[in-house]
């Protein structure tokens, strides 16, 4: 009989995707100005830069979703998690529309071993059941099923909830930690 | 305090969309050939037209899916149900990427009422955990979390599993009851 792998929903902006260096990047191009990470910190990244609009505006801006640079240590441990989890891509995409194809493309060029069956582009999350939730935001944490692993951000720095990664490395050892209490 | 409303996954083809209606349309105008509705019965979609490849051809074609008919009932009945129950629609819409945007345009044009929040596009259901489930394929239907519901389709015409409904009306009584019961 075949056992089921417990299976973990990845969240993609800040998780997989670095969204923090890109909006840096990004408003550099734009403004001329190089916002420092420490000034990001514990700021929605709505409010974090001195232009207000800029984050919106990126977001918005076709090609923002399908540069974004890939999250240091993400494919490397999601390939080596794949042997022991269920993994699913659950990204709350709905929100922007023309991020859709971006970041199916986008997921099919960094991350082509993940099936098509595995990636959910949602509004909300409630309605994801799975094991674990790996996410930088507390509005899909706070909610989900599963436990709760949150990822590291700037704007999440200063609250404590949740069960904190910092790297993809620390993901690798916490989730090897819990199957081994599974096993 | 609030009450949460009880939530209904609804599928988009064969459920909201009348993919029935645009394959045999479609066939006609690319073969020139008109499908008896009877000759679907109790075949996969994909099997079910004289030349076997029309079907993978048609959705794979940039507009197909812009373009389906909306299901007779289906916008009046969801309307309402919105009142008692928290509306999400779910569809497998990770298999056609191009489709993304075209089903994203379509409920615009023709679910306006519907959140972005409530949309999920994914690839398989397995990880959707809602009370009830409407959609027309067994893959789906066999491994719901709530009660599934069959919307009848002449592919899944010949299997008995689940409650069948065969309209958008019948979902209605069939979900007025449920709510009753629960009440």
């Amino acid at each position: 009989m075949k056992i089921k792998k417990p299976s973990i929903a990845i969240d993609m902006d800040g998780v997989i995707a670095d969204t923090e260096s890109h909006f840096i990047t990004w408003y550099y191009k734009d403004y001329g100005v190089l916002v420092n990470r420490a000034e990001l910190f514990g700021k929605p990244e709505s409010e974090a830069f001195p232009n207000k609009e800029a984050v919106l505006k990126f977001v918005h801006s076709p090609g923002f979703f399908r540069t974004l640079p890939v999250m240091a240590g993400a494919v490397e441990v999601i390939q080596e998690l794949m042997k022991d989890f269920e993994i699913y891509i659950v990204s709350a995409a709905m929100e922007f529309p023309q991020s859709l194809s971006e970041k199916k493309e986008w997921l099919q060029e960094h991350f082509p071993f993940i099936s098509w069956k595995n990636i959910v582009f949602c509004g909300d999350k409630s309605i994801i059941d799975t094991d674990y939730m790996i996410d930088d935001h507390f509005k899909n944490l706070d909610f989900c099923k599963g436990k709760a692993i949150l990822f590291h951000a700037a704007h999440n720095a200063t609250t404590d909830r949740h069960q904190r990664v910092h790297s993809w490395e620390e993901v690798k050892s916490l989730l090897q930690k819990e199957l081994a209490a599974l096993n």
